[in-house]
């Protein structure tokens, strides 16, 4: 039996071929990256060149009914759950080329890796791509491996509607990922391994390779509707108005003003969306809706700060004469991953010579919602300056390989277990 | 030569005709009202209607460069210009079925009376519906007679496009209405008369039949546009963050502050429009733009208002770390109407024996860019309520009936003298 290597140009190299695809046509921005929303065009796009590099690599593959893609490598003994690695290859409007990909890609990388060194582990491998999780397009994110550990109801998610009314079930079907794999599974896997590019600054501040990710920040996201009246903006009285934009547009001061409170403690609270109708010059809006969320690594203060946020929404509905309700709301994180596995994380990295360091992830993640039906644990590669979710997220093959090299020698000590 | 007179069942007929054009399908609201936003397919409708009125009541009709329609009936002497009487037949997106309407309808009825009674005018008569006198679509609001009396550019009006993208020009053409009377005009009429709904209480308070308005608030009218930096909502500290939404937002809430502010004085200031760029749960909106007016009636207070609200978006964007930039700025009103002409409303109304009385106008009117080129009046009827860009303005054809008769006798004043 030989030694499994990781090949870094045949790694690379998928990782180039999938940041072809998606690409924004440059406008008024200089580099207007990715646009790979999930379920549009470009999502098929590079959801069909996966499934070729799954068969490829001798993968039995299959899609669940969230569209979510698992290619399946036969292990020694077929009756045991397998290890399931993967992450997710949608991206954010403008977003990076990283972000996700290079936990897909480095997991298709780790069964190339066993194929080319000829080994069969006692337990079968599965590697996959979650389907919506940026939640760009479809709110909330990560909705399809919350689906999958049972937090989300599927038939609930389906109806999920986009800004242009388009269902997530039917975009599912549209572009020919709408298959019948359970969702959720009958079992769970032995263990979930997911790999992916930090999107904060500490790994690359501190010069390390591998970060063992501990734990994840508290999220509390909302998506909350204020009720008004349509009027003309300039015959009705300001008194007697009801401006569900003006409602909105408090709340999203009021947010912010929160996030600045948060910032000592390196906590954060942002506003993404705003939504208002008919949003026509000239007339007061009678419905507006707004996305935001609230991020600490402290869970009481994550806590705290959302029930002050719904305080201030009601300041805002009641400044503004307008309804409010809570369309949405999803909550993650805080989650400790598996001590267990988080330890074959931190000595597969010391083992290979490998800096590293501990520290919790404050992006969400499918991790989140993997870790609450099976041993679940993170490792995270260094990005430049920490950008992400914007066209100048940037790393390196030399600064990725590490983190590969870890999930590969990771998942055979988990696997062979 | 028989006595005109307007045959109130004609009339309405053809108002009520107009109101079956471009209703809106009833979804969540009860009467979700009319949807003729300008240059839309339903707009085409109830444009192409009026043009077949036009042609039955004999009338020659042309299309200006900026779409708007004039039907000409011929005066005893062809080389005097004409009186101009008109309004709108576009509405806001669920607006009511008297807004600029009346104003169209009831000069087609002014016309069909002297038809009737086989009356041929010194001066010419021509009836005109401007081209998106509400702004809902395409702002800002009465561009087509703002380009009409050289306040606008024709080109850039053309080029306005709206929140999909579409240019004023295509959909002109697209429509069938981008014709080639000139626009400005070479010569401009002798008088314009506009009639129409009161968008405010004041006449149906006070049981009032007839409002002759003397002047119209002073409007400042803003897009405000902030440019910040996507950014991941989970990991980029709250310190660097430049979310042009929240920029957006602070402002907006100041606008409807310095509304507040005007209350007293019964002015207002709306915010009636906000788009954020990408705009996606879970990402930092890296622009944003808002559209907002400021009116009183007082000019000297609504350009100060309008100042502070400049001052307001600079301490906005600071907060945010954000640039801005005003892409669009417009201003009308405070004129006073043809002091003469004010009185030739004011007489035929008294000698018809109605109720009247003077009053300001609150909403905007292609009239004020009328009364910078000619001597220009408009009569006001009454609305219940005050309500109005709403499904449930109202008003009936008995209240309307003066207004119209006034119209009638001030036209054959004019075009006499």
């Amino acid at each position: 039996m030989l030694q499994p290597r990781i090949d870094p140009v045949r790694f690379w190299s998928t990782v180039e071929t999938s940041a072809t695809i998606g690409v924004i046509p440059a406008t008024d921005k200089h580099d207007p990256g990715l646009g790979r929303l999930t379920l549009t065009d470009d999502d098929k796009a590079v959801r069909d060149r996966f499934v070729a590099w799954c068969h490829e690599a001798g993968l039995t593959v299959r899609v669940d009914r969230m569209g979510s893609i698992v290619g399946r490598r036969a292990g020694q003994d077929e009756t045991l759950p397998p290890v399931l690695l993967g992450s997710h290859l949608d991206t954010q409007q403008h977003g990076g080329r990283f972000d996700g990909v290079i936990g897909v890609l480095g997991a298709l990388e780790v069964v190339r890796a066993l194929n080319g060194a000829g080994i069969v582990t006692r337990r079968p491998i599965e590697i996959v791509t979650w389907t919506n999780e940026e939640g760009g397009r479809f709110a909330p994110p990560m909705v399809a491996s919350g689906v999958y550990a049972g937090a989300y109801d599927l038939a609930w998610a389906h109806g999920i509607r986009d800004d242009d009314g388009f269902r997530l079930g039917d975009e599912l079907a549209r572009i020919g990922y709408a298959d019948d794999a359970p969702c959720p599974p009958p079992t769970y896997p032995a263990a979930y391994l997911e790999l992916h590019i930090e999107q904060g600054p500490v790994l690359d501040r501190e010069n390390i390779q591998v970060g063992v990710v501990t734990h994840g920040m508290t999220v509390h996201g909302f998506r909350i509707a204020f009720y008004g009246e349509t009027a003309h903006a300039g015959t009705r009285p300001m008194a007697l108005r009801r401006n569900a934009l003006v409602a909105a547009a408090r709340l999203a001061v009021a947010i912010d003003d929160l996030g600045q409170d948060l910032a000592a403690s390196g906590g954060m609270a942002t506003v993404s969306r705003i939504v208002a109708s008919p949003n026509k010059s000239g007339i007061v809006s009678d419905r507006a809706e707004l996305t935001a969320d609230i991020r600490h690594s402290d869970a009481a203060t994550a806590d705290a700060t959302a029930d002050r946020l719904l305080a201030a929404a009601q300041e805002a509905a009641d400044t503004a004469r307008c309804r409010w309700e809570v369309q949405d709301r999803w909550h993650w994180g805080g989650d400790i991953f598996d001590p267990r596995l988080v330890n074959v994380i931190r000595d597969t990295a010391e083992a290979l010579g490998y800096t590293h360091r501990d520290l919790p992830s404050q992006a969400g993640h499918d991790a989140y919602f993997l870790a609450r039906v099976c041993p679940t644990a993170m490792i995270f590669t260094p990005g430049r300056d920490g950008i992400t979710h914007h066209p100048d997220e940037f790393t390196t093959l030399a600064e990725t390989v590490p983190g590969v090299e870890v999930l590969l020698h990771a998942t055979l000590a988990v696997a062979n277990a």
